[in-house]
């Protein structure tokens, strides 16, 4: 039987790949990179970089694709979504039917498959709405969160309390619920209307990258600063990704 | 200026090291291991495998030490987690002052330094609390939440929705808050006294190691095994760690 890797590789440092990562990488007779969305070039280099610096088996080969976009006219958001997958499941049909019998490929995933990635869900798709037989295996990557956290040298959790991870359309519409708050996918700068000047912010863009930025403090007296950072950045490059978590308390409080 | 490196290392499976840990083993003129609680023997085992798998520096030293217990004989919880990290300074502070000048230590922590540890803590504390001058970075490795979600081979959130981490503790007091919630550290099997039978349930223990179990299915209709299993598999092996997922909702359901 045919089979897929999927594989986390980390959020931009290439030292962050696994041992078990590279070992797949290896196994494989296709490694799959899709090129797509915001940042596509410079992404695209990193996951090229990780395969130059880790395939050492000789034949093996790397598969380029194109990613469509997201299409949200007309539909609401899941709608949307549904129907990209769709789009995907089908790229991801040929691309596992082109490889040889018995024969196994990989599909790289930033960070980690687990965490805001549908390569699972669109692979489970595939296996579901094709004809195609084909098991697969799914290998753990470092995620943008703990590259946050080990950047700026916390511990994510307060003693003994509670994280929630969300995003940035849902901190804007519910507020800070919880102690610790991870918030990822923010699109709309929510941290700058949180109504908290006295939470604490640990903030980091391009995180492991040789662009990397972080920057923590207290809400109230960095919020600006961050934003302006943020454009600045985001105008240089043409894209960004970032990610911050917000604190409130501290720890040995009851 | 003397260097600690504070490495995670995942949680039992080897090949889940990053090339960066290992190159920061092998950076260090001494590595401390801790011996401690429960799954003591078997625990430091998986540690001293991977110092012998990645370690190729020639002098490269290993230093076992003992952990404290926590007495929580008349104190808070709280009181007794700060008690206990004072004595765990303590000992961190000695093994520091021991390094060469100029010299690198590391600790291994299980999992990612960020998520329910307090190394990170404790080593804050020795540089405010003691006049070892040093500094120290952080170097992050797989958690448990990954080595359970690539096991079951699912991500962790629905398509957009939020994620809830939490102890054994808080969720039989606040009860299943969100879609998606991870709970670790429960020593009470709290998923046993939810009430909602339609609820999923993705669990692992051991996950990484050759004694991995993993199971899944509707709340209602697995929880009695699980228990059932659980309690078996601690019996076997004198100690037992334990994490799941619980799920309400589908994907695509608004
Ligand atoms: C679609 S999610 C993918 C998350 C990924 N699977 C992970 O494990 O981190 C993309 C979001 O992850 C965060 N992110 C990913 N890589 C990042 C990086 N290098 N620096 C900062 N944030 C990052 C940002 O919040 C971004 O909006
Ligand atoms: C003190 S916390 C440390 C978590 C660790 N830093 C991490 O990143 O996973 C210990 C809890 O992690 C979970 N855990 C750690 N290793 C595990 C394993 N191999 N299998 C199942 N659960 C594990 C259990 O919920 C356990 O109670």
């Amino acid at each position: 039987m045919k089979h897929i890797h999927i594989i986390g590789i980390g959020t931009g440092n290439p030292e962050h790949l696994t041992i078990q990562a590279i070992n797949a990488m290896n196994a494989s007779d296709v490694v799959f990179l899709p090129v797509k969305g915001a940042g596509k070039e410079e992404l695209a280099e990193i996951r090229r970089e990780i395969c130059e610096r880790y395939i050492t088996r000789p034949a093996g080969r790397i598969s380029e694709f194109a990613v469509p976009q997201r299409q949200a006219a007309d539909k609401t958001y899941v709608q949307s979504v549904d129907a990209w997958h769709g789009e995907i499941a089908s790229i991801y049909e040929a691309l596992i039917s082109g490889l040889p019998d018995d024969g196994s490929g990989a599909f790289l995933v930033w960070g980690d498959p687990s965490l805001y990635d549908s390569t699972i869900r669109i692979v489970e798709r595939v296996r579901h709405e094709s004809s195609l037989d084909f098991d697969y295996t799914v290998i753990p990557g470092i995620t943008s969160i703990q590259a946050l956290a080990a950047s700026h040298k916390i511990p994510v959790n307060l003693v003994g309390k509670p994280i929630e991870i969300t995003t940035g359309r849902r901190l804007a519409r519910d507020g800070l619920l919880s102690d610790s708050t991870i918030v990822m996918l923010d699109g709309e700068q929510a941290f700058a209307k949180i109504d908290d000047p006295d939470a604490e912010i640990f903030w980091g863009a391009y995180l492991g990258t040789k662009d990397e930025i972080v920057r923590s403090g207290r809400l109230g007296d960095i919020a600006t600063d961050i934003l302006r950072l943020r454009a600045e950045a985001r105008q240089r490059h043409g894209w960004i990704m970032d990610i911050y978590l917000l604190r409130k308390g501290r720890d040995f409080e009851e």
